[in-house]
């Protein structure tokens, strides 16, 4: 009955606040990615918003991530979502300093050691090599980089930017070996995700791209095969 | 099946981010409060985290409240909270600006406004009769009053600062009439909830006073006969 | 938030206890129905098992049918099934009298009219011609006829037994011509439903077709494009 | 997060299908029995109806039986509740062959063991002395010994028919003195549960007398006491 673990290449889905992916649309974005994790071998994963993860989680098999917590305990911090209460929902990992909810350098490093406490994996955003290389020495289990001008346009960062993404890796790599690095922003398709890994990222952020897809399930298939066509 | 409206005096218990009110706790307080509710006639709300919201309003009759929504809409907003998701959740209401997640008066303006356009009730947070009397232009149903220095010190506002309480409710009727006013802080006997109905509020709201009791049921009912021998 | 109505031509997975369609392989049998009805307009609608209601309900948009209720009432009960449960839990509808779960004529006519009483729509199964001519004048809003021999067997109804369709069909509108006729038994393809529908039956009833096919979706798209070819 | 154990002396409550204990009633009721736990250091469970035992066991920390399991298994079952259904739900236990549910001794036997295979504790309700010995044969955890014809009258068996539970413990302890026994019908006082105990009783199944309470906290709170009386 336990959620499954997260492996790499880890396509990961950001659902944002969409329509699409509130409530039984949550659901459906998930039991749709969990399928093509089914037929394709890839791991998928998802973020849904704080109001879904319990009912995402008691859905679905696949590893449900939160898209912020707070850096904050269990306490007088009415409106905030201290990491203990994702863990209750069900939630194995959350994002953190998403460029649509960025964090100082300081909250960034609170949050990863308070999400580390409750054993949570931290997937830390960054907007740009320099920034990825500050949330680095935090030692988040994943970097994610993001430039945001790409974010939602369709534009692939491994396209526009590939020094980005190449950059990042390297970047990050150098000062920790261990953080794994995902790249977002812009990718919708399956030739995105192989030109990120070709880039050396190992997995992606994305969003409206499936959320907002006429047929999400195909997309998640053909992302899925592009992580296939360079990871095997 | 549906949840039940809110009535006046009421007295909302905010779960904030305590331990002792996460997941199968949250559910406990809710079923106490309900049990209150049904002992004594008054009315009980509850406002949990954002995580528990959806399994809180499945689980009792009485409402249930956000502790926070963001005035964004469904979209691009990752990690946010729109209204509409607490809607879809269950949610009747949401608490707005609590002085442990203030807001501007703009954000506020704008988050009573989307709370409004979905149909939630909003309840905004004031610290002081000057910030009351200026979030009453915007109209919200409800405005709850509470100096942040006496919150969690079990010294109740309506006994420490009387004059926040009967000035805020004048200042504020004065405004706009058809506004309810709630007071808060300090808040955890029976005496306290008369005393704040007496200086004109129409209800309290309170946290630790409930939530970290040694026995809860035993202070939602003397709450909630505190609050009958002063309306009744 | 609600659930959709059905609509015919109707196709009704019916999970049995299936392990592949328990917990959380219930929402995802619901998901990919869902899903095939979106793609293909076709209506869909499942029946999970009585532990697993609920939690579909929630998750999904498709009707939700109960495998079985009792012809009883709220009370004293225990370790029955009235109708008032399965609405609370989110249902539209019940299978009355499946050939694994048969009811003797009176019980089937108590839960018909029991099912009414709460605003269930009645699915009763028939075995036979026979069997659908008796259970016809409780006037069921649907009657599906699965010979018991065929169920499982991967031989469609429609293609072994023709005459129990047709005949059944025509003995039924006889009777009542307002009582919808689904068949079952089977089938597993888009032209068993194809061959139903030409026929006279205005939909189907499987279930291990689907529940344990190795690609699902696959097999509710062939499902739904055999009915589309008839029907439009 | 995970359910508590069961501890002895037991007080498990049996729902039946009672509306007061459906759906959100189902909840309610739970919580209360938790409470009562909680002020008293006993054990109560509870056993809600099918469509509720994942709501319930999502909800509270005590243990949750299902009131009635088929000896069958996951497959061409429909309409039945198989034991890893309730497993998957999150129960810990099942009743068997309740008065109101009754299973020939051969059902029994089966039942039982498959409630074993899946981990679950079987509770066998006998209506007799004779039936008790019976069933004692299939080593069950727990025999609960229920004269039918006082159920729901008030009339405690501890009362009416000491001799039907000071025998059954006999006979029972007898052949198998790891066996747990329960007594049942009329429960609704403290001092019910003191007398079951002083007879040999090592807790009592009840339902209407908490169910359907005009305060049901009041009542649990009274047969907890009535335990300690004795138990300490």
């Amino acid at each position: 009955m336990a959620q499954s673990k997260i492996r790499f290449p880890l396509i990961l889905i950001n659902y944002k606040t969409f329509r699409e992916a509130t409530g039984r649309g949550a659901v459906r974005i998930a039991s749709l990615a969990e399928e093509a994790s089914r037929k394709t071998g890839v791991c998928f994963a998802v973020a849904p918003q704080a109001t879904d993860l319990r009912l995402v989680a008691m859905s679905v098999e696949i590893p449900v991530f939160s898209q912020h917590v707070d850096p904050v305990g269990q306490g007088q911090f009415t409106g905030h979502i201290p990491p203990e209460a994702v863990v209750d929902a069900g939630c194995v990992g959350t994002l953190i300093s998403h460029s649509e909810r960025p964090l100082g350098l300081e909250a960034i490093e609170a949050t990863v050691r308070r999400a580390r406490e409750v054993g949570l994996i931290p997937v830390v955003c960054a907007d740009s090599v320099w920034k990825a290389e500050a949330v680095a020495s935090f030692k988040p289990d994943v970097i994610a980089i993001e430039p945001p001008e790409l974010i939602g346009t369709g534009i692939p960062v491994s396209r526009a930017r590939p020094e980005v993404v190449s950059g990042g890796v390297q970047a990050i790599k150098g000062l920790e070996k261990d953080i794994r690095v995902l790249c977002g922003a812009g990718i919708s398709k399956g030739e995105d995700v192989s030109a990120a890994l070709r880039l050396g990222a190992e997995g992606v952020l994305l969003a409206s791209g499936v959320v907002r897809a006429a047929d999400p399930l195909r997309v998640l298939l053909e992302l899925a095969e592009g992580a296939k066509a360079v990871s095997s």
